[in-house]
């Protein structure tokens, strides 16, 4: 295959993530939103709120970064947030989709993208630290939206929240602040269990 | 309201995009494909083809550019590109819908979004014309992945093609010879009317 047949062969694979559907329903509450909204969303506000992050970003980085952060589910599937026997095993699963998937592309563009996703998974750079900090606000927000719909499905409590986002602040303080609002809100409302 | 007040709003108003459902379908076939999926999926094809833009091009801008250039459908809803009723009104209805939407930003990123989704509008600046070319070559891509489905669902003509894309060439020559010779093959397979 010649470089541009490779690029179409990603192109037309990573439609495959619009059917990787994750926990969180849409605003309107009508059905799951998958992945590919997913990084649409983060990406708009990557570039609306990076008055907020915490240290000055590479803003283009960022929005590639969650643009791609999640096509390893297209093998490995969406991991719920607080699914503990998945969480064991997605390193390797996704490491192994981030291989064949990435790979399907011309060299040079397979190790900027691999690299991408690395230093997201990583979560050291003060642009990895900003997606992830996106990447638990997003679906956080629409939760809220909805009246903690998804949060009360999954009985989810205060601690799984709080310790999923324990370097949260570190994207940004000031939306961590507001996130920390929100699931006081919903504790207050009995969506989120307060303990 | 303030300024984190009216970005919020503006980030939950545009969750409403992942239910404007296009004419084209996944390349699986299951279902159509709604405008947040198609903007994702432009914005990754904005990076990786960007080797072959006519013109150089800023490529953050193009990325934000299709990142965006379908919210006005929120408010004005998808007019299939062969629909000439829906045509007729498109303009109108799309610029009150970028009033009304860009207008719950606050001032300065309203007018970022604005002045973005006018040029994309205009349809002049090396940026434009790249990211009108993916536009029209994303649907097409998974069209051809799925036999023509929805070219022989719409009875699509090989010259209502061409007149759509009559500036294709201008993003990118290259993709424009793709694309041809994408169309001549579904021709020969009966896909699309060769008239
Ligand atoms: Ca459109």
């Amino acid at each position: 295959m010649n470089r541009f047949e490779q690029q179409m062969k990603f192109i037309l694979e990573i439609d495959k993530v619009k059917n990787v559907f994750r926990q969180t329903y849409l605003a309107d509450g009508n059905r799951k939103e998958n992945d590919a909204e997913h990084s649409w969303h983060m990406a708009i506000m990557a570039f609306l709120l990076k008055e907020y992050a915490q240290e000055e970003v590479d803003i283009m980085r960022v929005v590639l970064m969650v643009l791609i952060h999640d096509l390893v589910e297209i093998d490995a599937g969406d991991t719920y947030a607080y699914d503990l026997d998945g969480l064991q095993t997605k390193r390797e699963r996704e490491v192994k989709a981030a291989e064949r998937i990435f790979g399907l592309l011309p060299k040079d563009q397979e190790e900027q993208f691999r690299e991408l996703w690395d230093e997201f998974e990583a979560y050291e750079s003060a642009e990895a630290k900003y997606a992830h900090m996106l990447d638990n606000f997003q679906p956080l927000m629409l939760n809220d939206a909805l009246d903690g719909k998804s949060w009360k499905e999954h009985k989810v409590k205060k601690s799984q929240i709080y310790s999923r986002n324990a370097k949260t602040m570190e994207g940004s303080e000031k939306i961590w602040e507001y996130m920390k609002d929100l699931v006081q809100k919903n504790i207050d409302r009995g969506n989120i269990q307060d303990e």
